[in-house]
């Protein structure tokens, strides 16, 4: 039976799942309709699940011929009944058709999930990468998992 | 009676207190000693409350006669007895001793917290902002709130 805690690794692993299918309606089917996602890039958030949405189909659809392989690393959990948090380091490793190694990058990511109707759902997610203090950009890259 | 919603709109309440007095012990006083950090600036993480006091101290040391007012925007909680989320738009605006403004940005926060004998600390903290995705600057102005 699964406990709580790997129900969340579940919602993980299914996120890792749709992806690597590029199937937009898996990769929603994890987000509640009110979710709100501050990601990494442009846009300061995305309120509602059909913004969301958006932003996704642009994602998978720009992958021609790739395919995105998530790994999570790190990852934390704090699960109460109605509500859970995770938080890991979560690598976006690009391959070509044939499983060639053709680019990597690491962000951090941050999921508010809740309990509705026997399912957990994302509610919150926060993406980002540390900025150089220097320069301002985003590390894209932790040394710890470079080439992974 | 403060309600558990209005607990956690305090402790923001509290973190704006902290900085503006440059306060590094009631500062402190909000997170859970096993609090995992994940900061804007240059590092992917920090654990636990001694290396993120580090932080702090190097933070409020720095800002000579200056001080910092925090503002939180959209500011949207979840609570459930045991575990809660907020997140918000928070600007940080320099002004000189004499209140006149110096500079500002702004930066996207989602916190966990838990309420443990009674109070609710911080478990993790996760401040971004968003990457152009040109040149991978971090872009610390919102429009809606310049100058604010």
């Amino acid at each position: 039976m699964e406990t709580p805690a790997t129900q969340i690794i579940s919602v993980l692993n299914a996120y890792a799942a749709a992806v690597l299918d590029k199937d937009v309606d898996a990769f929603m089917a994890l987000y509640d309709d009110e979710v709100c996602i501050f990601d990494l890039w442009a846009e300061w958030s995305y309120d509602g699940a059909t913004a969301w949405r958006a932003v996704v189909e642009d994602w998978f659809g720009s992958l021609d011929n790739e395919r995105v392989v998530v790994i999570f690393n790190d990852v934390r959990t704090i699960v109460t009944p109605d509500l859970a948090v995770a938080y890991a380091f979560v690598t976006y490793r690009a391959e070509s058709p044939a499983g060639i190694f053709l680019r990597a990058l690491t962000n951090r990511m941050s999921m508010s999930l809740r309990q509705k109707e026997g399912a957990w759902k994302i509610v919150h997610e926060h993406t980002s990468a540390p900025a150089d203090f220097n320069t301002s950009k985003v590390i894209l890259q932790r040394k710890a998992v470079q080439g992974v």
